[in-house]
């Protein structure tokens, strides 16, 4: 197939299209490289030090032989958006090229404007473009386990079947996020569904639980074509979080009570999981909706397994919660969806773990350790991360 | 109370204005005109001639004494709406600043973008000069019945209790709308839920149906108070839309088969139900919803009332259905929380309808019968109304 993987560049977006590139795929990245320029931004940076774009395709066809075509630009640009998905004919679009921090969207009014714009109209350029050039390419468009917040009832994928004074509708399940960032992602649904019902449109929207790991069988070919590992407290994700502060001596950090809960899924089981979402795509006007997601823990849990697996002493710490949220809920969500077409999922294991703990000690006099320090406060309109004290 | 009309200067926002100072609140408008320089846009314009904002406020102080203070300028200018929302201080912000056509939104990707752009920043900036200045300030925003689609059980105010393998929930009702204007709403309602969870913002959002009718008790009190009657295929509303072809002789255009049911309401009471909502304001930190239409019919229902009532032979035909929509659907909605707090609804008489026969007699030679002709198609990415054909 032909596929085109939109944010190719990032920490899932580039181990995904090198993933699909070693599956046979014919696979063009499309990236405007503002990943690394939120890092410029916030004085942040990758533990495991990455190649540029150009340089990691390079590598990569030296490697394997396989081609992987680059463009360089933004899905901001309507022109540009349609011209490279004119120009390649994919079969599938993967998107990962939105701005998918949700303290970065909650620093002031200006991140969750930009979060919102840039994630929402991006999304309408790609969906426009499919609609004007040809209906049948599939979207697998990223969403988040965080759409739906973390409501009383299990969480279906996607869909509900409500049952409401004596008649019955099969509805999109209520959405209730915790951030911009979340949010934005709930009008892309939206739109997207939308967009399923007026044109036909094919899509798949993936709600991915925290992605955890920084190693794949194709990240590990080469420490040129290793991914991001990012650890402040912006964009770092909460377990990579814990594990450099078990490695680092520091105490891991749980954010009030430790009692909330979220779905997590290993980086390997990702990459796999947007293999089988295009190998298998939603039919002509069906928006699908898959919770891609294996597991989920407290972050207490979480803690306690990094310090049960780490080789030594390890405190937990519990910090002023600096997001708004229930600390104590249930939380069951359901995913068959993927795991119907094929999905084995890793588990948290220490075998992963072990792995992490093994890269961040190669890196550790690169952490900086003032940034896992959480500078971004919910209650607030305004935070200064990255600014003078 | 001290009230903001954002939008003032529009169809719906002018007459809230002058019927908040009747009622002796003190009101400012903040407009920046744009729904003029879409008439230029269209070529369309209001069947009933309109004075300029400036002229609007100064023959209103004229006639009753009272001021009404404006402030020209865009919501999407977030320091100019900081500015504006400190300076006046307002107890009640009531927010109809909005692009509400959709068909417009319709037109092509500019015209998508452009609207949920412009509606869904403008509320943020909104949102984040409440959170900053003063988050007690009760914010009224004009939603409409639209967010919700044509679910198959019955519409309840914003939000369903939910009952899910054995557990239950308070939810947000799952919308489905129908366009990309519908769609700017719903993404507005979920950034305010939001605004309400994390900063205790106090917001009643306003889930309006079809407007009807073009006088208010203050309108008539002068011409020059006159308010806009649109009805052209973009911006016209249907009953009005109706009305206009049955006075000129021309037959009631039904889109499709007519069994598609809208929620209406007389603009009589839209400005009431404004009024009840400043005057009765949300708790700190409470998201409330009121489904703001009265009655439901089915456009050929709508037509058939027109028919009836109008004095003289009116036909009835079925044109192509521009707009993607189910036409055979459930329809039953919620609409008591208005009513409790005193709304009395007046229902669509003949009384209502022989007025408005009226005012279009008066201004019948000003019609451009090729406005009322559909130009926007759902199932295309571009249409171009108002080109050259």
């Amino acid at each position: 197939m032909r596929i085109l993987v939109l944010g190719g560049d990032g920490y899932l977006g580039w181990p995904t299209a090198m993933y699909l590139s070693a599956h046979g795929h014919d696979v063009a990245i499309l990236d405007s490289g503002v990943r690394r320029q939120y890092d410029h931004e916030l004085g942040s940076t990758t533990l495991v030090p990455i190649e540029s774009l150009h340089s990691r395709v390079r590598v990569w066809q030296e490697l394997t032989g396989a081609a992987i075509a680059v463009r360089v630009g933004d899905l901001m640009d309507a022109d540009f958006t349609h011209e490279v998905i004119r120009s390649f004919g994919p079969d599938s679009i993967v998107h990962f090229a939105e701005q998918r921090s949700a303290p970065y969207s909650m620093i002031d009014r200006k991140h969750a404007v930009y979060t919102q714009t840039n994630n929402v109209v991006g999304t309408m350029n790609v969906m426009f473009a499919i609609g004007d050039i040809d209906r049948d390419i599939h979207l697998v468009k990223l969403g988040t386990m965080g759409e739906y917040g973390t409501p009383n009832i299990d969480i279906e994928e996607g869909w509900l079947d409500v049952t409401h004074k004596g008649r019955t509708d099969r509805m999109l399940f209520p959405k209730r996020p915790g951030s911009f960032y979340h949010l934005s992602k709930v009008h892309d649904s939206h739109n997207l569904e939308f967009g399923c019902r007026v044109w036909g449109l094919r899509v798949t929207d993936l709600n991915q639980g925290i992605v955890y790991g920084q190693e794949t069988e194709q990240t590990a070919l080469d420490p040129r074509l290793a991914t991001r590992f990012d650890y402040d407290a912006v964009f770092g994700t909460v377990l990579n979080r814990f594990a450099i502060q078990a490695v680092l001596g520091l105490p891991l950090s749980v954010y009030g009570g430790g009692t909330q809960t979220r779905a997590v899924i290993d980086i390997r089981d990702t990459v796999e999981c947007v293999r089988l979402a295009c190998e298998n795509p939603a039919d002509s006007g069906e928006f699908r909706v898959f919770n891609q997601a294996t597991e989920c823990f407290s972050l207490a849990e979480m803690a306690k397994v990094v310090a049960n697996t780490f080789p030594g002493p390890v405190d937990i710490e519990h910090v002023d919660n600096p997001r708004v949220e229930l600390e104590n809920h249930h939380y069951a969500f359901a995913h068959t969806a993927l795991e119907s077409l094929g999905l084995q999922p890793h588990l948290l294991s220490d075998t992963l773990l072990a792995s992490m703990f093994h890269v961040i000690e190669q890196h550790r006099e690169l952490v900086d350790v003032e940034a896992l320090r959480p500078t971004v406060n919910w209650r607030r309109t305004q935070s200064s991360p990255g600014a003078w004290p």
